[in-house]
């Protein structure tokens, strides 16, 4: 598909506009005493994807980083193989449009076009194309995953989620390195988030072998198909976790810790990885379980 | 569309199968003390439409509701715009499928497949058609509502959310006449359980215009214009809004009321509508804003 050049030359990247938004807006509301109150709500901005001028779907997002969010989406959708394929990324937020070029078309685009499942996730729902075929050939090396180090990021953790705090209604995706976040990115679905993370690994060509993924939302099973997909062994979430979620993480060998707050998380795959080198004080001090 | 019988007779209603399955499985995860932890999580379960033997979409859902999950699919999506236009509707776990069959087919159906808009929802986020054109027609009457009955509800919903409490990882959402709670459904994605909630009350006739809706979930455009549709004058949700979903209510006339739990809320539309009858009696009792 791409027209890659010879070994060692860098990569040739698409073009890119940055046309990220503000994500949230000031809105007076009243509470339950009658009185006004100023605060934010996250923005939701429809966006159109125009693939070589073929209309394909319209996302809803935060719109703070569509570039990333489109690149993600391609790959993701499983639309283009090979970055080097994409010759540009054109965000207009005038037309609510994106205008995605490729150098030399896209391959069974009306094949990919033609299998949608909707999916139990947050934010874009469309999968095209069977991703549960491509899941049924990973299979990860589990690293091993120190419970200082889950605290640790936890505490790192608790400084991002920007929108969040502010305005609510939004989850947020974080890509880890060690104790390290690379990258953090809110999005009004929590698809839309992973999916930028996913962008954002593409352009760095960054490997998710040593990587953790952190997410506020749930761990259905899309989200776990695309983590997999994505190379990456372990998957931290905020929230819970699905039985077929969990049933794909066992599958492909993925690290599955779910409700992560404070001091508290609950391994559901992969506890054997897990080094219990933080274990805290006494039994009392922990939050409840679920 | 339909071969509506004469005025008064009774209405011809789809055969349903009464397919609904238990939605948790019992799962042990190992806690931060690295003891393991009895629970329950809950169920995703593929289920692919099929409509007159034509594939459409394969949902993820949590499966107790199968039947009202895709009767209010079909009409939230705008598939079939009168009920007794159906025949049946054929749920077969086996198959992971279900068989819609219509008595004299779905007018326009390539063009109903044919514009997709993958939205920020949790669910479904497939919208067939342009939704956005239904909105603009409506106009609702809002009601006057009581903060007591905002309380009240609260109160009695706080004992529903039965999955949520055991397992986690789904949303639900509630049809409320008054004080009482008509029906209460839970779902992987919210918007499965708004569409089983629009399939219950098509398949019972029941109106909106009385009725206020309950949602643990975010309120996004999606969500607001599907509420709207179903003539429901009222949103109350758990959590909190986008603008666009502001922007909607605001115009079609819908009181959006969010971060409703204990004694606090925000009113964001329609305060004018809300009497007061039940201020707390301080300011330091309530829980902070936001």
């Amino acid at each position: 598909m791409s027209d890659k050049a010879a070994t060692y030359s860098p990569r040739r990247l698409p073009e890119l506009t940055n046309a990220g938004l503000a994500a949230t807006a000031e809105i007076t509301s009243y509470n339950e005493f009658n009185q006004p109150v100023e605060g934010s709500v996250a923005v939701e901005r429809a966006l159109t994807i125009y693939l070589d001028k073929r209309e394909v779907v319209t996302l809803m997002t935060l719109g703070n980083y569509p570039e990333l969010l489109i690149l993600g989406w391609l790959r993701n959708q499983r639309m283009v193989e090979d970055i080097e394929a994409i010759k540009a990324i054109q965000v207009d937020w005038e037309t609510e449009s994106v205008a995605i070029t490729t150098h030399s078309g896209v391959d069974d685009l009306d094949e990919k076009l033609s299998h949608k499942t909707v999916t139990t996730g947050c934010g874009q729902g469309t999968v095209f194309g069977d991703l549960m075929d491509d899941i049924d050939k990973v299979k990860m090396q589990q690293p091993r995953l120190r419970q200082s180090t889950i605290y640790n990021l936890l505490g790192t953790l608790n400084d991002y989620n920007e929108v969040y705090k502010n305005a609510g209604a939004v989850h947020g995706c974080a890509l880890c390195n060690g104790e390290n976040i690379e990258q953090f990115i809110e999005d009004v679905g929590r698809h839309n988030a992973v999916d930028a993370i996913a962008g954002h690994m593409w352009l760095k060509d960054l490997q998710g072998a040593d990587k953790l993924f952190y997410t506020t939302g749930r761990l259905t099973s899309e989200m776990v198909i695309k983590v997999a997909l994505m190379g990456i062994p372990v998957l931290l979430s905020r929230s819970g976790i699905t039985r077929m979620g969990l049933d794909i993480a066992e599958k492909v060998g993925v690290t599955l810790i779910a409700r992560a707050k404070g001091r508290h998380f609950l391994v559901y795959h992969g506890r054997e990885f897990i080094e219990f080198d933080a274990v805290p004080e006494s039994r009392t001090k922990a939050a409840p379980d679920q």
